[in-house]
């Protein structure tokens, strides 16, 4: 990509006041990427960017990601039918964390297990323990990552 | 601590669907933490937690971080006043990330800067750069870290 909105990095007053998006990406070359549902601020996942995914995510308004799994980029609903089209980026403070709310369809699911979040579990004070209350899967994983 | 209710990390099964806090540690001993206001589910901040910031924010009810760059752990508020008392705990799916909900009070801030997220810059496509609209600082950081 010849042109970018991404720049280098100046002083912490320019990072923390400035207007420039000044991402800092870790040691591995990636920033951590939260993603909610701009219409419920529900969280529906975290996941990491390289440089390319967050010049992809904002060039098509697809949020891609990096897989450290796989190693490679991966634009969210290329296997599953999960896009999640950015309505809004952010970033933090010291600019080492991305923001993204997008908006999946009201069936969308963000999740590899089919839930809407991958938070679908609470933690429950009583038991210690984890409890389900992220609703039903809206899609059957077997079904859909078969291939 | 001599009871904790962290376990050590079983099959995928067992991470994925099952119903004990596994949390994974990264190489670092790190786990991120998303930390989001209760009421509005706005996205206050993001930082990290060791194992033993994440059982002491579960045994007293008070987010407790691990400070990457001072190499401690970190009490929300210890400093600053902000205190974020937390009404809700979750992970997700694989477990590899903490999500908070807290309630800091009407007038909380979470961010070192004064404002109520650390989020309060979104990028704007048409200028290519960020633009504020996190309302105004809570407070002067100038005042409240001056010592």
């Amino acid at each position: 990509m010849s042109h970018t909105c991404l720049h280098e990095r100046a002083s912490k007053e320019e990072i923390e006041k400035g207007l420039k998006l000044q991402p800092k990406f870790d040691e591995n070359g990636l920033i951590p990427c939260i993603t909610t549902d701009v219409h419920t601020n529900e969280i529906l996942m975290f996941a990491w960017m390289n440089k390319e995914s967050l010049e992809n995510t904002i060039a098509t308004g697809k949020v891609t990601y990096f897989s450290r799994s796989r190693q490679k980029l991966w634009v969210k609903g290329e296997s599953s039918g999960q896009v999640q089209w950015v309505k809004e980026l952010r970033t933090d403070c010291d600019q080492d964390v991305i923001l993204v709310k997008v908006d999946m369809g009201e069936n969308g699911a963000s999740c590899h297990n089919g839930y809407r979040s991958c938070f679908y579990r609470k933690f429950d004070e009583n038991s210690k323990g984890l409890i389900f209350d992220g609703g039903d899967p809206l899609f059957d994983p077997d079904e859909v990552y078969k291939k």
